[in-house]
């Protein structure tokens, strides 16, 4: 739970609906919903992702927190209506039922949060640890960033975002092609810039208050990631010190001569522009079969396929932005105040 | 801050002492002050290490919530010495006094918290900035690390350190000695592994809840960290699904074929090893000079030289060790109760 | 913010809808969705309330986190509409609109949040404050709490409610008519047992880890709420050490002769019933006028008075009630784990 | 644990100290030990206390955040030294040690936290409840507190103490003597006023973000409180609404005509003072003999007794102040931001 910009989500896959609410948005900031529509949309898109993408246009209802096109420090809910839900009212009904028409899903796809899920919860059917697991309800986490976004814009605070690499290609699109042929999936590299971090947010002062950590946290929940760099970050150990460290000069302003260190040292942004890649495992709903055990008797079978993406990474990019806009504008409440927007505007100017 | 295994630390890189306090450690624990002393002491050790780390090998005094050995439930106070305290208690006075005699030190060093600690806090000596901003502190985070540890290790949770490579070699010790002599600096890569864990610690029904991300912010919080990665991390990008999601199977218990996970899917463990992998960049401090700015006339100059280590992967590896063991304990008491290590048993034992 | 039930509320007097995300609702616990309708008429209802109450009978939708009828450990979402929203649409529009149309409410009300809030959130119109402070929104703690509720019942954790006094007098209905002749308001005093709690929830290590300090926190927040008492409260200034403290005695089990502390000693739960009272100040929106500021242009004027209850003590002991059960509930899953309802019974048993 | 002022204390009642880290304090304020030391001495002091007080004269060691008399924003690590602790050193040893020598305490004394305490933590010696539950332990909230209310009078914020009654009296030193020769104790109520707070502390848009909640689990959080009221608090039920509330006025600035609310409204400061009252239990350590059950082997008997105070109501009115402190001061960074002092005072004089 961050400090300032609260909040929590729910919904499942295929449920009735994906919700948010935010506790911490400042009074008096001008929203504007096609925004967070594009931010959606934005995550739909993207090479190599599968049919449901295309049926499904993402689109935010605001139920509450603003009036008058203005955030009201009101808690803000969101909602997005799961669109095939109209599919799954029977095998996803909240009422209770005859167990005996329920077919259960028993056997674990690798790579999936079924099997541990299953040991946690002690599920029997495992379409109960799936239908939350699923990178579905990271939509709601991408509306809840973009808020985030819009308000850091109005302070000149913007992000990037870049796809480094998906085996081992920049240009990748026939990779996604011949992959898409073989029945199997990728994962990707990718990077996020964000400029006109003012210095000083996040510090050394105790571990928990480490901006990198803290993005570090953010970006690796986001699901399917499995590392987050900061700057040069694997590479650094290929370097001497004399080669990586940013020297500092002044024209008037302060700059750093290099951004090795991706805007952030001692635990604190810099000035310079902050920079994070992280890497996405490949899609783990493969159609070439994975081995697996049913558990309901132990015995060995393949994995259950559902239609699915081949590569999700342009996507996962999406939601790593917009989680690292709601860090970033914790960190910046934390400095600027966070009553309301024009409060905040006159502590943001006095410092600069 | 953790839910259950909550601490805060203080203390100056040549302050008087570092001070620790854990809230959260269950009652009726034998805690063993020798392995705290271990751990600090093999933080101090590695090939590459300076003068300082000979001279003063950390003890911690346990100050209050254990008796006649075992933990109280009451929080638990360390104490660490700093040794050289003595030649820095003019410059480290507490005490208000004429500021004549007060040499400043105001030029930043590259690549550390020095400009953006100065920006953020507003001080006209960097020594308020790096004296708590120095990788001293984190002595303190051992020994809270080391408590950890120790309990895990009742329920036979226990962990692997290795250190994969410095300046691409794995085999290293002749390139630090090559770069002592140049006067530069290295960092490194290193490896922690967990074994043990039980299933289904974490969860994936709220982003905050992931062990992976959870785990990540310690480790990317420890001083020089740059890149945090879980099993096979960035490697992920270079290889399809079909190669590389562990398939699961059965002989008796539960087990995965591979482990590229790196025994976290869907933000819980999963019973296999957890792995994890991070990169350190080079110690910040060397002899060759880094170009930098005096901040009181805002003049090019050298950045300024104290004694310092060459490379400290190994401490920086231990450092990150202690941390993980703080976060799996934590999520640990969640799962199984944390009021007394007999309740807590119970639990484990019943739940196995 | 709870550690373990953790929930976020959201919505506005006449908004919409009110909205609630639990998460950290353990798997398995079947929930009825009747019940939580019944605690949110028990908040309609009691002696005293206005006409708003008599039309709007609320009724909670679960919008995810439950399938056949049982929790999946996924985030639960509930949402109660507004049943005369329809006559607010314009008023409460979203929709950025034209300045001109919209009649501002500018003499803040005694009692109430509008002058506070404006001042912190730079309203210009103080329905901007009132929307979301009015007591409308304790609706959804009521369902969250009745959530808590059903979990605690399962360990024969109940509670009771009692109305004490109002204007000094144990039975009221005269009073409360002749004050609604009289176009005024009432308060009232409250108290709430809580029966069959484990010994042991809080602790007194921590100040923040009081079960007294986090209930006085929950009953405190509830709307209206001016005083909190623990067992004899207030009365115990009155009476000497050695007529007021529980003496223990053992028939087969332990007991205390008396439980004037309420059930709770050392910030911890004794076995006892736990015994809580509270004040509410009379309801602020009254007839007869009170005196305020015009902040437009700082004349003098009279309140605006919009229908409103006579005396809601009895709603406002059901939201103390329901508050108290999340607190409790947030203990006990600390104390016997929270994964899943199995899991915990076998944890509680164990322990009893 | 507070958002922005976060802290831990350790330490028991006979140990060898009392330690405590403060964490959020802004950098660049001249802190004042002997303002720390003589609030010490405040909760030292009070008609009716017992003979360890009068030895035992408490001082502050800062042993880290303080450099040359300023903050630093690094943690302030704050200790306190147990000077009787000489005697207890076998009794309390941290050491490992024959358990043959141990002489058990086991009866738990009724109003302490002994009997829980022992089923919570599974103790054999009711000393490892006692040592840590004992009110000694809030000498380090005093310490902590004290810091708090330094800073919070950089912005002419203070708090004033009164003592309203005990056993009834307002004039109570002739009650105490008394019941001192009786073998009695005494408990009592006061009241902590807090001036010039700043409109819009707090905040109604979230329950846990409300100033009456969280000051009252502050002041319930103090060993032996049982009930804590805001303003006029339970005496509101007697009052009707057009009595009570607080109409405003306007002379330049703006004004309540009467403070009955105690300053906040909406869980919101509304510029009035704070008005807070409290009522303190008797001691539970009383001469007169109470009965109690002896737990190894449930045997009927009487508690034992060591030396205490007859009445301790104006330290805990002392100790309460300083834990409203912390919560006002948190609540105050949360506003006007938390880095350093200038940028504070900044912040808060355009506001102003």
């Amino acid at each position: 739970m961050l400090k300032n910009y609260r909040f929590l989500t729910s919904g499942e896959s295929h449920g009735k609906c994906l919700t948010g609410i935010i506790e911490g948005v400042p009074a008096g900031f001008n929203i504007n919903t096609e925004e967070i529509n594009n931010e959606l949309q934005k995550r739909q898109q993207g090479y190599g992702r599968g049919k449901r993408m295309q049926i499904e246009f993402d689109t935010v209802e605001i139920k509450s927190g603003v009036r008058f096109g203005k955030t009201t420090a009101a808690p803000i809910c969101l909602e997005i209506q799961n669109k095939d839900h109209e599919n799954w009212k029977e095998i996803l009904s909240i009422h209770s039922r005859d167990k005996n028409d329920q077919k259960s899903f028993t056997a674990p796809r690798p790579g999936h949060a079924d099997f541990a899920g299953k040991m946690k919860y002690n599920f029997e059917d495992l379409r109960d640890v799936l239908e939350r697991a699923s990178a579905r309800k990271t939509a709601m986490n991408v509306a809840i960033g973009s808020v985030a976004k819009q308000i850091l814009k109005e302070f000149k605070i913007t992000s990037e975002v870049e796809i480094l690499s998906v085996l081992g290609q920049k240009d990748y699109e026939h990779e996604i092609e011949k992959v898409r042929e073989m029945g199997d999936s990728l994962g990707g590299k990718f990077k996020i810039i964000y400029k006109n971090v003012p210095i000083g947010l996040g510090s050394y002062v105790q571990w928990d208050r480490k901006l990198d950590g803290i993005i570090a946290q953010a970006v690796m929940s986001v699901p399917a990631v499995k590392s987050v760099e900061i700057g040069l970050g694997c590479e650094y150990e290929k370097h001497l010190g004399s080669q990586v460290h940013d020297e500092l000069y002044f024209d008037g302003q302060y700059h750093h001569k290099t951004n090795n260190a991706g805007g952030i040292e001692g635990g604190m942004s810099n000035g310079e522009d902050i920079v994070i890649s992280a890497t996405m495992k490949p899609i783990p709903t493969i159609k070439k079969s994975l081995n697996t055990v049913d558990l309901k008797d132990n015995s060995q079978c393949e994995a259950h396929f559902e239609r699915s993406d081949i590569c999700a990474v342009e996507a996962c990019a999406v939601i790593a932005d917009n989680m690292i806009a709601c860090v970033i504008l914790d960190e910046f409440l934390d400095k600027f105040g966070k009553d309301n927007i024009d409060e905040i505007k006159k502590n943001y100017e006095q410092k600069a």
